[in-house]
């Protein structure tokens, strides 16, 4: 088969793509954060690695919170959007039509349309080199009820979004499950 | 629609499922990692969150690098069984039929059989509470070459798997392309 030499690339599958809010100056603002995920499991924290200079990062430094919020492939445009464009020129809540509401925390700005919410309050942030590392620790999770089936978190009602960059820069569906998890690997042990 | 409140979770859709290895005492260990993602853009740099008591970490902190193995579809039973078995009792690499081989670094173990391999060099190792979060940098990328396509990595010949908790811990195939980043936004701009 054999292996082709590519050089250091951030080259993960898959990635998700995460809205990440916090308000600026006192008024909300997201952006897409597909470098990130769960950092610590008692409590339940998370990281997303944001560039220096982004405005969302100024309003978590603000406040010392954000919010996580998981968007179905209903919201594939916002999402998007929310990616091409810098909150210190556009109100993109508002273009957006996000209904946005605040939870436990009182300023990390959570959006109502999608079906996951995470409010977080920062840990540490980490000066990597060209990204900041915001390690936040998850106090509160909304789910859509909607989204639940029997009281859990339905991943078929959810239909999250996947980030994949290469061979090019594309949001996928979630596909058909394959194996059960710590079950499929018990015909080997 | 309404809310339901959860308490802090580990709820991010989707997650990938990594087989980050290790040489422990000399010899290559896998272990699957669920929780991490890249950390920072340039130089290229990723973080995986190990619970401190595991085999594999023991060997990340010997040689201060690890790699991390994007296994397909192909390779779930292979997968969950580095995921359910401690590589204290079990020769994992052998019971898998791993084809390990070493690149750039030399102690960081590469699974053939994964169609991507990232070679790590430790940065970091923040201790968070339950686990350690490991940001290493990415110091070479293999690509398997039945994978490229005109020379990139082409995600339909490497069918990643995700792992995804809730309703219940399973690992799905990526689905359909649902929409071109950098762009399906641009009409709301």
């Amino acid at each position: 088969m054999g292996k082709a030499l590519m050089g250091p690339q951030t080259l993960v599958y898959p990635m998700p793509a995460m809205l990440v809010g916090a308000n600026v100056d006192g008024k909300p603002n997201f952006m897409v954060v597909a470098w990130g995920g769960i950092a610590n499991g008692e409590p339940p924290m998370i990281s997303v690695a944001i560039r220096h200079q982004r405005h969302t990062l100024k309003g978590i430094r603000q406040n010392m919170t954000f919010s996580v919020n998981i968007p179905s492939v209903d919201l594939v445009k916002e999402t998007d959007y929310c990616g091409i464009v810098s909150g210190s020129k556009a109100n993109k809540a508002e273009v957006c039509h996000f209904k946005v509401f605040y939870g436990k925390m009182g300023n990390a700005p959570l959006i109502e349309q999608c079906p996951v919410n995470l409010e977080c309050k920062v840990i540490h942030i980490l000066d990597l080199d060209s990204h900041s590392l915001v390690i936040g620790r998850i106090e509160e999770t909304h789910v859509s009820k909607s989204c639940l089936t029997n009281g859990k978190p339905d991943v078929a009602k959810i239909k999250p979004l996947t980030y994949v960059t290469s061979p090019a820069a594309r949001y996928h569906a979630l596909g058909e499950v394959i194996a059960k998890a710590f079950s499929a690997g018990k015909e080997l042990a």
